[in-house]
């Protein structure tokens, strides 16, 4: 059994000085020193046993987990994310706090943006359970919000949709647990440089954490609500990108299409682009190596129109991911 | 049931806008306006079911201490306490994910500090855990750290000692459980305008969340490694400020000090004084209306050397807390 402050003293090692670190860890708080003409950009957000990922997960792949799902909050943004604190709460017994345990956490968890500074944190006995609170900045007043959306924008998302809805579905159906999919769900990639790029160009971004046509409804209703007038989308389904793996899987679109419209966790960007600067936007992502698709359009109407190869409107019911939904 | 999205539409609604806060809650992530010519001061602490607070806690008193313990840290720093992210682990059942408890929280939560502005947060199913990340200001290279203490210094401590402490024992032996002390323990007082005011004056300053004696330690090897050479203190066990709760229910001092010696979560501030200044800044501590108390000193001699009232050593095994010890 190690003790906390062993624990604390194991982390503190490992972390490297930066001049934008006044004081990190090893005081009541951390001290850091903002740029000039920037905006702090924060967010927070915890991953939990048996909600977010389960026992067996290599501790590396929690790590990990636990930085991407910021990460991807803070490249939703725009912002550069630099400085974090870690709050974690471990139970009191082997292996979460041996010094094995933690050790592959970080190596995920850091290893997941080495921009970043792990600045401070905290440690508490209990449930398992990771708190991430991620600092970033921005250029002042260059953050992009999801409420920017204007009618004829086109509508793009980054790399794959549906792949950790698919992972789940398999899972369920006591089906492949360690192929592509799964290793997706354990491993999000999120778009921090896509984030940073997108200054001055994308009217609106948001995260793809609780499936895409739940954060397309929150992009929807932020933007409605900014102009004081309705806006829709139309989603032409043959165009959701879908992975080799989701594919394979899911052959059938039928079955394939809830599994991207509604599957959450897939911690790619959603943008809103105007249609004058699309063509540049496709070829800068082209450039920096992501797959984006132009999967829809945003509209005066409100509502989301699902429309099939064929031109017909698909009604599946479906719903965004709701940590406290009754099923 | 509520859904996540309603609960934070709730939350959302009780928040006042301030021009610092350009985006706060509702997109991926908050963006905020720094001052300029200041440093950030953040900090992280989680607050966990059955190791800070039980079941049968007020919702508001857990909120109280959610937010407490962290301003707490902030005030240890000298930092003005501005922005805070609420990551909220709730189990999937009532009364934590209805909007009475939730309310309540709240009521504790924001009214703890109104210059706090929530700007963000997060809510997962699973076993209770309430993160909180606070963030602050400080002018630049003002922020205090734990590390400045000088031989010859003054040791002041604000409020009392071993409260929290008392009652913990208190209720062990299945005393009194709903006295002063336990009063204390569920609503500490963090001393954040103190920590304002020390800015330039005091040398050193943590806060007491571990015991006295634990963070007066991590004050002593802080202060002993910033200068390259040891240093100790010289505690005079009289001057331990007590309460009049403390007094009636613990009255010989044999069993008193160790716990306020070596009992936790008390959230005073322990200060580091240049003996110059030390009537001046216990003149503005009783114009601030906190009781404050001089209890020893620190020494070029490694070691915490307690002292009787009749001149002997004390030497009571003691420990600070930790939570993975093994008891």
């Amino acid at each position: 059994m190690s003790s906390e402050f062993d624990l604390i003293k194991r982390i503190q090692q490992r972390i490297p000085q930066r001049s934008d670190v006044v004081t990190g860890i090893g005081d009541d708080a951390c001290v850091l020193a903002p740029s000039v003409d920037h905006q702090l950009v924060c967010t927070t957000d915890s991953i939990v046993l048996d909600c977010h990922f389960t026992e067996d997960w290599p501790a590396q792949d929690v790590g990990h987990l636990a930085m991407a799902v910021n990460l991807s909050d803070l490249a939703a943004m725009g912002a550069l994310p630099r400085w974090v604190m870690l709050s974690l709460t471990l139970p009191n017994h082997a292996p979460w706090t041996q010094p094995p345990w933690l050790d592959k956490f970080l190596d995920g968890f850091l290893g997941a943006c080495p921009d970043v500074i792990l600045t401070g944190g905290n440690m508490a006995g209990g449930p398992l359970n990771i708190g991430v609170c991620l600092m970033g900045e921005v250029p002042s007043g260059q953050a992009i919000m999801r409420s920017g959306a204007q009618p004829g924008d086109a509508l793009v998302v980054t790399g794959h949709l549906g792949d950790v809805a698919g992972a789940l579905a398999l899972s369920d159906q006591g089906g492949i647990v360690d192929g592509p999919l799964e290793r997706r769900m354990k491993h999000p990639t999120p778009r921090v440089r896509v984030g940073q790029q997108a200054w001055g160009v994308v009217h609106a971004m948001i995260d793809i954490s609780d499936g895409l046509l739940a954060d397309l409804g929150h992009m929807l209703e932020a933007s409605s609500n900014q102009r004081m007038s309705a806006l829709g989308a139309a989603l032409w389904l043959e165009t959701l990108p879908a992975s080799a793996g989701l594919m394979e899987a899911f052959p059938d679109p039928k079955t394939r299409w809830p599994l991207q419209l509604g599957g959450g966790s897939d911690y790619e960007l959603l943008m809103s682009v105007p249609s004058s600067q699309i063509e540049a936007w496709l070829h800068s992502l082209h450039q920096m190596d992501v797959p984006a698709s132009v999967i829809g359009r945003v509209v005066e109407t409100p509502g989301i129109d699902l429309i099939q190869p064929d031109g017909q409107r698909y009604d599946a019911p479906l719903a965004g991911w709701d940590h406290f939904r009754s099923t």
